[in-house]
């Protein structure tokens, strides 16, 4: 179930995107992370003049029974209300698939609702919403690694060599929030937020649910374990999304909170699956700052954003277009015919 | 040759602009800075739902007479030597513009270079680099008036509702330097960086070089007296295109440290031009940050850029179409169907 993901170790090809980016009209490491950017996206597809192909942005969608305990600003129905929304092309993440040429696909991992199939529509129910982990365990085995098989396989039906990770799910910022406190030994307070906008009663209950969620499930360490307790559906999909994407050597672009908590299971399991993992922002969630540096991750953005969806991915988007690009069509000093910055220039001062 | 620049003070339209934003499909607040940019955009450009036409990046390029002091890693040449690269595409601006399908107009405001005309060229010479700046002022009166007035036909002269700026000019960092010190009262050691890449000893001999300029020219403290006296002719000409572009209420994409030094001066004059201004990033180059903070900007990105040329406006542009695409496309909660935070959910608790 767990595929073993390898290093991308050629450091070769590491120097010789590093010594093309330095031949560029530019003076040296001046475009940023861009340069940093242009490299690892070489790296993961293996090519010293990589190109994206046929990006896809899926959005995994799922219930949680925690919803039940009055964790989440907003009723599950939202959650079915909004994967119509996907597909309907209304959504923020719709708007911005459309303007970045992405393929949208949802994937009903388990939301309580009953879906007629359609176009960019993918049935991988595991079940009409989690259990209420205050009470049991979210997901039972069989079920979590069939949601982690069912995400193998979603990546693997899907064309090009780029994953956007999306996620639709009321209640999922208590699962990674969960997830993180649980993986990373973080106190609940700190992993926590607002989510979709609880005020202060709303977030001081929902810390003393999620607490009591920990506390029942003290024995799931192991990050297999604690997926299973605290869920969702959406988030085990993810993971196997993403095992799956890194052994296809895809490049990985992460959205927010959820898709990182996504990450930060699969990483746990296969640290290398980071080695593919490009994280587009910080979201203004609570836990997401201290998620990222758990696995020592530099965003790529910082807009305040906390809306999930892939929003957050779609937007950074552009970004990776840019680093292949420049990479591509920059002349080289040579090319160009543009000195550099030793050669001397007559009758002015050196400048060393 | 300097117009008045009135606010936008049209309060109806901003909450308009403001409530339509709250009514998408999206939890309230959770796209971020991407809210207050669409609603900044839509009073800009006095419109509810604004559509950016036609942007134009335009790199006004010229010299400077303070790089024979050796405050510059790279050789004056290099100045006509990237002009003629933007104009042939392979500078990063080319390939950025290219990728979003912005229009590039390279002026020359005064390159130390005769240029055969070419389409993309717009032949503005005010003189072949400016003087000097340690022995006297970097141009004169007559000069700065006339490249500030090239500066407004320029943009007169061109179609769209936004102008992206972008620059070159070897040594262009001192120029930008000199004038944040002076207009601001920093020190010039906290505004003067190491540009396109000068070591310890070349800053150092920079730093020495500025505060000697700073000293020479201790009368110079209005705003179009400091421009006359640091230069250059693309700063000056950039403050004019500032000028015109808000007047005419286009949306302005500002660059780095360099295009922030040409909107510090224009700010000066006219403060209203802010409200036009999106401030695209924040550079790598030492002073920038200190200047955003002087005229109370946020930029969008912050990605370790210090290259200029207007790379970093190109880089933030899709997140302006991306504000205005969200605005003109997403479902609103009554048009989707989707239940909003307050409305209750059969079978569940309250949320609050």
């Amino acid at each position: 179930m767990i595929p073993d993901i390898s290093p991308l170790d050629d450091t070769a090809l590491h120097s010789a995107l590093q010594a093309r980016i330095d031949g560029k009209t530019k003076p040296l490491g001046s475009l940023g992370r861009l340069e940093a950017l242009a490299v690892q996206i070489g790296c993961i597809l293996g090519a010293s003049s990589p190109r994206l192909a046929q990006p896809q942005l899926v959005v995994f969608a799922a219930d949680h029974g925690l919803a039940a305990q009055g964790i989440s600003a907003y009723p599950s129905d939202v959650t079915w209300q909004m994967v119509e929304n996907f597909l309907a092309g209304g959504a923020a993440v719709s708007v911005l698939a459309r303007q970045h040429g992405l393929a949208l696909t949802v994937v009903d991992a388990g939301v309580r609702h009953d879906f007629a199939p359609r176009p960019g529509l993918t049935l991988r129910k595991i079940g009409p919403g989690t259990a209420d982990a205050l009470t049991g365990p979210a997901m039972s085995e069989a079920q979590c690694a069939a949601a982690i098989s069912a995400g193998r396989e979603v990546v693997q039906a899907l064309p090009g060599n780029a994953l956007l990770l999306g996620e639709m799910g009321i209640g999922n910022t208590s699962a990674a929030a969960l997830l993180l406190a649980r993986l990373t030994g973080q106190p609940i307070e700190l992993c926590a937020g607002r989510g979709t906008g609880l005020d202060e009663a709303g977030l001081a209950r929902k810390v003393r649910v999620l607490r009591d969620v920990l506390a029942r499930h003290a024995l799931a360490t192991a990050p297999l374990a604690a997926l299973a307790a605290f869920g969702g559906f959406e988030i085990a999909m993810m993971s196997g999304a993403v095992l799956q994407a890194a052994l296809e050597r895809r490049v990985i672009v992460v959205d927010g909170f959820i898709a990182s908590s996504a990450v930060l299971v699969a990483s746990r399991l296969q640290p290398e699956v980071l080695s593919r993992c490009i994280f587009a922002h910080c979201s203004d969630e609570a836990g997401h700052a201290l998620m990222l540096r758990a696995l020592d991750a530099q965003p790529l953005l910082t807009l305040g954003l906390r809306l999930g969806e892939g929003s957050g991915a779609a937007l950074a988007w552009p970004l990776l277009e840019s680093a292949c690009r420049l990479l591509a069509e920059m002349a080289s000093f040579e090319s160009a015919g543009v000195s550099r910055q030793s050669d001397p220039e007559p009758g002015t001062a050196p400048t060393r």
